[in-house]
């Protein structure tokens, strides 16, 4: 049985019927704007790294849209927050906002608003990441303020349950990371992939319309293949890319195997 | 004595000398490139007002630089941080940043970088607005990160031993807001203007080199007078002037008394 | 078929198999030394209401138990953190704590540490309060740290997504409390009963293990009343007990239609 | 001179004008009922220790209170907050309170109030440790709700500058703690003098009326001797006695060179 997955798989790699996939895909994308997910996600959080504020922002995207045309697979970035102008601006790819606070108009002093990361070219946006926790009461206001402007939800979550109470709530992606495991080099799908396979599946079972994403430590194309052979449907991924000598490369490697 | 100071500053409103300095302000302004703060400070908080999001960011902004170049007084603005960018690329005046986390590159997902808002256009930035309240620890990490970058800081406080606290760290600038009169229309100098004048005196005394902002509540020409006749060096002003029918007449009334 | 509902109901509140019950309830309560909770279950939230501060603390609690046993209903208290120790020293009936940190032992100064309140004597606590909001993750870590005591739970929330993704975490009871009407003294049965309902279903598809509590505004019998009658298993109270002339008395009235 | 202070030291320690003054205080510290505190102060902090945790916390109270007898000089603890009310019934020492919420008498679910903590038997609070982070405004409100209730105050703080703006606000105490060294084992004392002594320094300028205590890493005699060489008057101290095998013996060893 194993073995027989592992001989379709090899096929699926080599087979024209992917390439094909991978044309549609990306003629799809191309059609769309590039403002439109489709499988896997690729995500790449620039957390506040150096090499990707400012200008290099801008640089990490354009290699993650070349990476994404090629191969067909879809790669989003979610830039530092000043960065999502000039990122959207000067690179057609889906741009994610790092945080998103469940506010609306008004009295909110340093708050990310959801209109203003919208205008900016945001299409989406992480909730609840594990460097910026929220409370249940603001992840559920940020995730309605989200769904109210059409934007892409991503709620990260910590272990399990954490991810089943998530995808309760309803968003378009959970993206499961054991904080332990983050900026660690080691990947969950190695270190921890019960946490995987039990995620998707409890949340298949929940509320089977919610996809799930995992992250920490993953950045070789051994770990994305990994992570979507537990079943996932895409990667968060930050240092590994963003830090990389070659952050093209580095890409390049990442998805071979898909 | 009231009426002396009543006469002296009629005829200053009127002199020739204001003009003089107003434009020896103006022109010290241009040739600063606009990253330079000149007394009094007016500095325009847009929060998430609608009418100062994306497009209306900008706007906003250049009503503010007209005033302040046909006045000579300068008008900095802190936009939304995702505005940041475009208002500075497209408008020469200071811009300030709502907020600024203590933190430096590397693992802080949805954190507001001070090299990100830097190369964004920011010349400096709010820390602790009573709507974004950050611990003491915090603070002064925010305003540490701020200094090493030549941003000028702004810490926002609610009572004369908070606003003493502020100053004991060394900021460019206090700004003393009651949270009870933010967005209450009731000028903070009519309604507390102890709170204004003890926090001048206060901060005169621990440290000197520390200028002194009021807000909450100001909007117009005699709020902005009665806070600089209260020893204030500039107000931090917000829905009187962002969500105004008209910001530019709203500006232009709030200096005239200047 | 309301009718006919209203004619059962006030047969059920004269009937001796009402009476009986209740004894059972009374019976089995004294067995188990108070800490087993039967239904419905009402919750007092002492907050920090001066009424329910030290001794006071004791007399709303030997209210609290007299009109318990008189009725065979069971009433739990949350008095303030430092006061659990007495209450459960001096009162017999179950003492919940206010609030729980999802830590253990080691290096958490100032934090609620699960074994502690359990010496203290708490048997229960709520976690997630509208006034003492947790993270999605540290809900999750509460729980688990409540749950390996044996101490029972109750997360509250504040709409039906956030109860149906706090039910999905599995606590004993889920207490859903419209921050709107909190203190209000509008009862939630009246103002919004859907939240209830509503949140009740759904609970009931997601994890029918879980019990429901509704709160916010109820202090009279025809609330209490109502929010039965909504599908809840009992409420969480807090002002119109604490701060009564006469709890005892407030109590009686609650209870009087059950 | 160094020698000069060493044999100065050491005279002391044997002297009788010492052991006169440590009856002294013993006396007076007897006399006023144990809720006043003498130079230097010893303030063990239980953080949620198993050891400090329900009876534990009235062990190490009666070692704290032995060792006070014996040596004259004052020892203070802060036990769980649950554990208060037992610890200042069973123990006739200084009892402080880990926190203190700056709110009164009110709406807030599992905060700490002061009068409560203070009808359990608490003298005193520590205020922002670093495991339990404020806001400078409630930092300023939390100052203000002790002082009123005529609770001794220690503030918290991480580094000079912050112990400067703590030293600003007033309180009793201010104790610097370096975060990297808390539970670290390595005295601050050794690891890093100047801290202290620059505090010392510097609250002296401010705020001549605060006393500074110093923690992190202290458990032996040698770190309490070299931290009150340093100037400060007292420590704040927690694994190292809380932990150790034998409380007491720890205790005595700790003040051996005082």
């Amino acid at each position: 049985m194993l073995l027989k997955n592992k001989v379709m798989q090899h096929f699926w790699q080599k087979s024209i019927l992917k390439k094909a996939l991978k044309y549609a895909f990306s003629f799809s994308f191309y059609f769309s704007g590039g403002d439109f997910l489709v499988l896997p996600l690729i995500l790449l959080n620039y957390k506040t790294y150096l090499q990707g504020t400012g200008q290099g922002a801008v640089e990490i995207a354009k290699a993650c849209r070349a990476v994404s045309e090629e191969s067909g697979i879809e790669i989003a970035v979610a830039p530092q927050i000043p960065d999502i102008y000039r990122v959207a601006l000067e690179v057609e790819l889906p741009v994610f906002s790092q945080h998103l606070d469940g506010i609306g108009a008004g009295s909110f002093t340093g708050h990310i608003f959801g209109k203003c990361i919208k205008e900016a070219g945001a299409v989406g946006t992480l909730i609840n990441h594990s460097e910026r926790r929220l409370t249940l009461a603001e992840i559920e206001a940020s995730l309605k303020a989200a769904k109210e402007l059409g934007l892409r939800t991503v709620i990260c979550t910590n272990n399990v349950p954490t991810t089943v109470a998530a995808a309760a709530l309803g968003p378009d992606y959970v993206a499961i990371e054991p904080p332990e495991l983050i900026g660690s080099g080691i990947p969950v799908s190695k270190a921890d992939p019960e946490v995987v396979s039990n995620s998707v599946k409890a949340v298949a079972k929940i509320n089977p319309g919610v996809k799930v994403l995992c992250g920490a430590g993953i950045s070789k194309g051994e770990d994305l293949r990994a992570a979507l052979d537990l079943g996932s449907q895409g990667v968060l991924l930050a240092s590994g890319i963003v830090k990389a000598a070659n952050p093209r490369a580095a890409l390049e490697d990442l998805i071979r195997l898909v």
